[in-house]
């Protein structure tokens, strides 16, 4: 079905009906909002990155960067669709070098991110992608690493965004934009 | 660039262009096939997907299944390209189950995948996809994964084929497609 045929608002509450809440994983607690079953579903996943691909076709940029690994899925699809390259921001040890690294915490123990830093991106424009934004940490240490590479954050953008958890405070306190398609309050 | 305006060959060697040759790295004497700046190039990564979604755009399926975490890459932008679901096999520990999972031996020890097996997948048709195909170790167990959870894998789908190493052999001789865009025969 093509996006036009239906409501912003009926294909994001689609997406939602496919996104599985799963409580105490991966540890007690927490609930897990699992967007597996939103990327298997061809209408839901089409609207996510079309949704994005709106949004980012008026938008001066170069390259979407995806956070390790469920990043990778909306970002390298987001890229397609806009005809850009696709920058991949690793987890520790998986990318050959040179690299630049960034360590963070996380609400279950703490990460390094990566990216490859073997040619110049001074002034690149980027777009950073995630599936989730929480309390921010990953995408902090994304957007750093991409400002350290040289590059420059046009925006952050995930798929959901956990609304009390204050993520979007941290990242746009430090002067990133932050954009999400859907929200959760009740966390 | 549009694919249209290039023929299939100079597309296929300027992609090979973008890969970088990492000699005894992740260890000595392997050499490995950096594939992350064709995707950061927009006319390598568009050309890579163009060529396979011009290679399935006439085939049945339902799905694509990409390997973590490069074949994600590929895979969620092909699955975009031709209006289908995407599907991740993950690495252990990952997915909120209930899963399915299979143990394979690597070139540099051994690892687990996993799928989510929540909902019947019965006769699903599947196209799996990875960045790279050596010994076949990892797209076979993504292919036993397929089977396991009810689908039917219609062809497994690579990136860069490491000839020498005869991972085509594995794959075909347990009945599987197998379809390749760059091959290296020096390994």
């Amino acid at each position: 079905m093509e996006q036009n045929d239906e409501t912003r608002a009926s294909i994001l509450n689609y997406m939602k009906s496919k996104i599985r809440e799963i409580k105490d994983w991966p540890k007690t607690g927490v609930t897990f909002r699992d967007v597996c079953p939103l990327f298997e579903d061809p209408r839901a996943f089409r609207g996510c990155i079309d949704l994005l691909r709106e949004r980012y076709s008026s938008y001066q940029f170069d390259v979407v960067a995806g956070v390790e690994a469920r990043g990778f899925v909306i970002g390298a699809a987001l890229a397609y669709s806009l005809d850009k390259g696709f920058l991949p921001l690793r987890k520790e040890g998986k990318l050959p070098g040179p690299n630049l690294s960034k360590t963070y915490e996380l609400e279950y123990g703490s990460s390094t991110l990566e990216v490859q830093n073997f040619s110049s991106r001074k002034g690149l424009r980027v777009i950073v992608v995630d599936d989730l934004l929480a309390k921010g940490g990953t995408l902090q240490a994304a957007c750093l690493l991409i400002e350290s590479c040289g590059g420059i954050v046009v925006e952050a953008s995930v798929l959901v965004e956990l609304s009390s958890l204050q993520g979007r405070k941290i990242l746009q306190d430090r002067g990133w934009e932050v954009f999400s398609l859907l929200k959760y309050d009740e966390d």
